[in-house]
C-alpha cells in the first residue's frame, strides 16, 4: 500500500531562488492529501504532473500566508476545470470566510461543494479518518494557532500465507476471515489455526508533519517512533535567538527532536531565504540525527 | 523618457504551459506601475530579476482570481522584506476588505501602509495623477465590473535648440521658460522668440490595456490613436460565440479593435489554455492588423 509525500514548497516565508512556500502532497493508498498550500503550490503540481483533481483533502496548518495564498487559486483552478466532486478542507477557522469573499468577489460560485472543518486549536483531536488513515493534530507553538498533523495508518489485517491457503484449498470467502485471525474449520469439522496460515501484518506507518513552530518537547509524545517526521527547520543554530524568537526551529534543534522521539527519519525543510545552499542546514541536522533528509521541491519520500 | 512594458503573465483563467496568469510591469520614467497581479506574479519579479520593491502603484482591473491572487503574497513579500513606503492600490472597491481580511489572519500587520482606492465603475475616470502621466480608467464590459487603464503622458514642453541657445549665451535660467513658449529679451531689449530657438516637443505618448472584455466599439473613442494597445484576445475567432458567452475577445476582433482605433501597434494577451502554440492566435489578429505581437513572457515593449 502506497504511502508517500512529495514536496512541492520548502521556503519559509517568501518564494526565493526557485523554492516555492511550503506545500505537501501525500499518497496514501491513491487517495491524495494537500498538506498546506504556498502561493504557486498549483504551479509546482503543473510542472511535476500531477493531476490535483485528484486531491480530496486539504489540510491548513496556520494562516500565515506562506502556507495557505496558493488555495484559493488552486480551488479556482479545481472548478474552472470541471470539478464536481466536493473538496474537504481542514483548517483555522478564519479560513472559511477568507475562501467565501473571494470567491463571492468573482460572481461565479464554484461548481462543487466545499465542506470546510474548522480545526479545534490548543488542543490535539482526531480531524479526518476513513479506512486506513486517521489524522490527528499537534499542537504548535507558533506566532498564531497552528496545529501539525500526524496521519497514522490504521491496524492491517494479518498477511495469508498464500501457499498454505492454496494447499489446503481453502474457500476465498473464508480468506477474509482468517486476515481477521479467526480460524478455519472445514467440513469434516478439522480446525486450522488462523495464526498458522497468516504472518503478522505491516505495522501501520505514521507520518508527522510539524511546521512552523519554536523546538519545544510538547509534542514530543505524539511523535514518538514515527516513520517519517517532516520538521521545519527555518534557521542554523547560530540563529537560535531569531529562531525563538519568531518562534521557529533551526536545523540543529530539529536534528535533537527527531533523536528525542527516536524517530525513523527526519525530513527539514521552511528553510529561510538567508540560506541558497541549503547543504550547511542538512549537515547540522545530520550531526544530531543522522537519517535526515532535505525536503527538496519535487522529491518523494516513502514512509 | 523610458516609458515601457514588461509582461508578466499572459494566461487566462489559469497557469499553464509554465504560462503565467496576468500581469504587467510598466516603466514610466522609473515610476513603476503594477497592472493585474494573478497568482505567481512575485515569482515571475524574481525570475527577471526585477526588484518589486520599486513598485509604488498597483492597478487591478477587476476580481476575477486570475487578475488578483497574486497581490496578497506580492504585498507580504514586501513587508517581510522591510518595505516602509507606502503603497497605493487602485482597485474594485471589494479588493480592500479581501486584503484586509488575510493580513489581519495573519496576526503581523504590514510595515507600510496600504493607500487603497475603489475605481468607479461604469463609468471612465481620472484615477492617477503625478508630473508626467495621468491614468484614466476604461470602462469594458467583462462578466464582474471590469475597467481597463490608459496610461497617457502629460503634454510635454519644447526641445530646446542647443546650438542656436549656446551661441547667443542664452542664461540657464531663461531655458525653462523658452521651453514653455515664452520668448527671450537680452538687456539691449532684442526679442528672441522661443519658436526659432526651440522644436516641437515630442507627442505625449499612450498606453492602452484592455482585459478582460468582449469585443466592443463602446470603448474605441477612448484608445484612438494609441501607441500601443494591449488588449486581451482569449480565442481563435473559431470560437467566438464562446467568446461572446464567457465575455472575451477573439484574436480577430482584437484586430479589427485595434484597425478601427487606428493604434501604432498591437499587443495581445489573455491566452485560453487550450492553445499551447500562440502563433496561430498571432497569425489571426496579423492578418487584420499587421503591426501585432504576442504578450510573450518576460518581453518588454517600448511605447
Amino acid at each position: 500500500m502506497r504511502f508517500e509525500v512529495t514536496i512541492l514548497g520548502n521556503s519559509s516565508a517568501t518564494p526565493v531562488y526557485d523554492r516555492n512556500p511550503t506545500a505537501q502532497l501525500l499518497n496514501h493508498n491513491e487517495k491524495f492529501f494537500l498538506i498546506d498550500c504556498g502561493e504557486g503550490t498549483q504551479h509546482r503540481l503543473l510542472r511535476y504532473g500531477i493531476k490535483y483533481q485528484r486531491i480530496d483533502y486539504i489540510f491548513i496548518s496556520h494562516l500565515h500566508g506562506d502556507h495557505y495564498y496558493g488555495l484559493i487559486g488552486l480551488l479556482s483552478s479545481m472548478s474552472l476545470n470541471g470539478r464536481v466532486k466536493p473538496i474537504f478542507i481542514y483548517a483555522p477557522a478564519a479560513l472559511e470566510s477568507i475562501l467565501a469573499i473571494q470567491i463571492e468577489a468573482g460572481g461565479t460560485p464554484f461548481k462543487y461543494p466545499i465542506e470546510f472543518f474548522a480545526i479545534p486549536q490548543n488542543v490535539s483531536s482526531v480531524i479526518f479518518e476513513n479506512e486506513s488513515i486517521v489524522v490527528e493534530t499537534i499542537v504548535l507553538q507558533h506566532r498564531v494557532p497552528c496545529t501539525g498533523f500526524l496521519f497514522k495508518e490504521k491496524s492491517k489485517s494479518r498477511k495469508v500465507l498464500k501457499d498454505k491457503v492454496t494447499s489446503l484449498a481453502i474457500p476465498t470467502a473464508y480468506i477474509s476471515l482468517l486476515k481477521r485471525g479467526i480460524d478455519y474449520r472445514d467440513a469434516s469439522g478439522q480446525v486450522y489455526a488462523a495464526y498458522d496460515l497468516t504472518s503478522e501484518p505491516d505495522a501501520p506507518r505514521v507520518y508527522a508533519y510539524c511546521s512552523d513552530t519554536v523546538c519545544s518537547e510538547s509534542y514530543l509524545s505524539q511523535i514518538e517512533g514515527v516513520d517519517l517526521l517532516y520538521h521545519e527547520a527555518t534557521f542554523m543554530h547560530d540563529m537560535v535567538e531569531r529562531a525563538s524568537l519568531t518562534f521557529h526551529t533551526t536545523a540543529q534543534q530539529a536534528g535533537e527532536i527527531a533523536r528525542k522521539a527516536k524517530v525513523k527519519k527526519l525530513l527539514i525543510g521552511h528553510f529561510s531565504a538567508r540560506y541558497k545552499d541549503l547543504t550547511p542546514l542538512h549537515l547540522e541536522a545530520k550531526c544530531v540525527f543522522e537519517n535526515t533528509e532535505l525536503a527538496q521541491e519535487g522529491m518523494t519520500f516513502s514512509i
